[in-house]
């Protein structure tokens, strides 16, 4: 077991020790489950009260917590160094398995260096598999497709005919890259499937969840840039591009032919029409649906969203609506007794 | 063919026979479906007038319907007696097929007595398989993953290493246990993986759908317990933590952290944030959205939550609310004539 | 390489030449992908614009743009004629790669002729499949299941038991047709599983996307009709019957024994109740809620759906509910003023 003196954890992280730089770390741990030995973090401001029972013996923060018993590695980004940490501790060196006498490989499939390809695994015909490469059982890698250096793709993945796939990518299980997009010409009644020639391609330090759909483009390609992460059940229809370094969290719908831009955020279960630009530096809130193109640093909520400010306050009156329309209802009989009123005053005045 | 007497169909179920006991009954179905010498049930009174035509020979029911020709089977609850009279009548014993030789086995497996390992399954390195377990064709058991007594793993799931997996537990196709959870430590622009070194723990008497994404904890578990019932295509991220006997309805999204109580129903795509905690005996309506700690016993609808009494009223009125417009218009012309000829009458007064 | 004259292209969508027909197209392409030497189309006028750059040597369109410099195919529905076009160039003739020997093949199994079997599917025992079928890798065709002639069944899908397929069905990686139903009767705060013996039966002409669930009926049978397309990630519950010629766009969710019609449109993320009925050539917006019966021909969006148009009204007001406050506020302050200015008026008088 992987161990560290408090003093080269902090340095690992470009961190400050507070208290004795001298413990010896055994390994990392949540503020709840860490024993002794095992170093924590707090980077969500709601688990500070939890510090004071934990048997943590250092925990990473971003300020110094005055009356703590425990030791200390002040860093800028708590978050960020317990990456660090745990990278630290649980990543193993890659050790190649080779390939499985189990595994079905195609013809003129240009197999990369010390790759670990398991039993079970398909390689189809002229398939480019990189250096180290990881692909478990169940996964089903099509004819011609490529993945790039250092990719993991977990058991049950499906990876269709010509996509690209590129290096360090990891794709998680039930995912499929590469299926047909949905695309028919109605044509008397029926629906006549368009042929979907196009492809995926997935760039560099992409990681894609579990039970993801993909779909390849009708032509061209459907594209996800470098960096950007997919989280579990989203929906990528065919011709899509989203920019590098976004986050799609879990069973977002993005359909055909939109953009998305770099550094964008799509909450859960968010949908996007087809056919529309969402610009760099977007968030948009869960459950919300986008029919518009959104400029870029827009923060929007809603179905079809509007500024998230405004949504707030939209949706805090929701609630009052009832009790609302007795209020104009109550105005309406007001307005009507004054105008009465009103009207006797006039005849009497007459 | 199993078949039994109408007699020993209501001593199953505790019921009491209206009409013939003696009737042979030799199978169950649908009211619509149903043949003579099958028996029928009557749950959702919105099919009663079904049973006029149908063609079974006995209609399980709550209470005696006056003026039925066919048997009945008197009972309190009809969709309980069903379900036990369709176990009766389908369920067949359990049958070891024991273990394909075109099985992939690790080493180290603790295997059960009188197990099923179809053939193109893979069991990964000391894993522990109780007695009695079922594991269909494509799917895949990782490292020290543990599956209980009489647990039944459909084809094509993945459960990733280490994942707990209790007795009786069913996992349908598709489903994936384990998978990372969705952590990252954005730095500077980029999004910087954080190891997901947890597991998942899922107890006894669990039921997962299809396609369903189950992530791994960041740190500690991801817990799904006792009894809960998950339908398909639901999300469930990492640390997240579902109480007993909970029903989780299709393409609901639990975010990281949450925790939710238990006998609680998430109705179909309701979706929750991160980190907040749901009460036991909770309902949220279909497709709401929960940002906030619900109470138990909590009745919720709406995105986000509100009670569900008052959003059914406040969805009666967003139809109105054009209409809604013009009446707050007329009223604000009204009261500017009203100002009007109050000003009018003051001047003449004066 | 095939390759056709232009005439030979429009003749081949019974088009009208505008330009050069001896043209020699040698493929099919986006508007702005294409080379010189391919055809390519203009469905969506939001396009238009990308045709004077254009590299392509002819265009499909539906009437003839002015000042074009390519030759141009004039049809009455662009898209349509497209789908043919793409057909042409890129459908291959079937070509039979027979039963791989890594197959897993139960027994009493009907085998079609021609048919392409690929290495480690799995056909169960008793099944049936027909001519010219194609099962990839990872696929799972249960017990008694039947698959038509000409189906596709794409790498790890799920078939199980009984289930019936029809002919020229195409079903994509990651879904699984006819997994248990979520069906439980719940007795003393425990929910007991109902058996689910029915069936899933998809006619002639479906197409299932990627990572989709169609539960089995509880007794009877979940049916999709002819000529129904079907998204990714979309939820079919247990006893749903789909009706021929509808869109199902992706992660649509459908809950039991509800009844669509035939030429329906759901669009992305909607929800659908059990126990409904949705008629024909109906329309229903993206992320909609539909609770109760509609009526052919309704165009419906919102949550719960109302009228299409009343919903873009009530959702364009929305974002001002603010702004209506302040002026259901200032009604009533002005309201108050007026009574007490009446009043004094009144005191004065007597």
């Amino acid at each position: 077991m992987k161990t560290a003196r408090l003093k080269e954890i902090a340095d690992l992280v470009q961190g400050k020790v507070v208290g004795n730089p001298a413990i010896e770390i055994t390994g990392v741990s949540g503020i709840r489950e860490a024993e002794s030995g095992q170093i924590t973090f707090l980077a969500n401001p709601r688990y500070q009260a939890d510090l004071e029972s934990t048997h943590a013996s250092a925990v990473v923060v971003a300020k110094i917590i005055g009356d703590l018993s425990i030791s200390m590695v002040v860093v800028e980004d708590p978050y960020y160094a317990f990456a660090q940490i745990v990278k630290y501790f649980h990543v193993p060196p890659y050790c190649s398995l080779g390939i499985s006498d189990r595994t079905v490989i195609g013809t003129g499939v240009e197999m990369g260096k010390d790759v670990s390809i398991h039993p079970l695994a398909v390689i189809g015909d002229r398939a480019r598999i990189g250096d180290r490469v990881t692909i478990y059982p169940g996964s089903y890698v099509g004819a011609e497709a490529e993945i790039g250096d250092d990719s993991l793709i977990y058991p049950n993945v499906t990876i269709r005919e010509r996509v690209q796939i590129g290096k360090r990518v990891i794709i998680h299980s039930g995912t499929v890259i590469g299926s047909d997009g949905f695309g028919f010409a109605s044509h008397q009644g029926r629906h006549e499937k368009i042929l979907q020639i196009g492809t995926v391609v997935i760039e560099d330090d992409v990681e894609v969840g579990s039970n993801v759909s993909v779909d390849r483009a009708s032509l061209g390609k459907t594209v996800i840039k470098r960096g950007t992460k997919i989280d579990n059940l989203v929906q990528i229809a065919h011709n899509v591009v989203i920019g590098e370094d976004c986050l799609i969290v879990a069973q977002v719908g993005i359909s055909g032919s939109t953009e998305v831009g770099h550094h964008t955020i799509l909450a859960g279960q968010v949908g996007l029409v087809g056919h529309i630009k969402v610009g760099d530096h977007v968030i948009v809130g869960a459950k919300s649906g986008v029919s518009n193109d959104l400029k870029s640093h827009s923060v929007m909520s809603g179905i079809p969203v509007m500024d998230h400010k405004t949504w707030l306050k939209t949706q805090a009156i929701l609630p009052h609506l009832p009790e609302f329309r007795k209020r104009v209802m109550a105005l309406e009989e007001k307005i009507k007794q004054l105008e009465a009123q009103l009207q006797q005053d006039k005849n009497r005045g007459k």
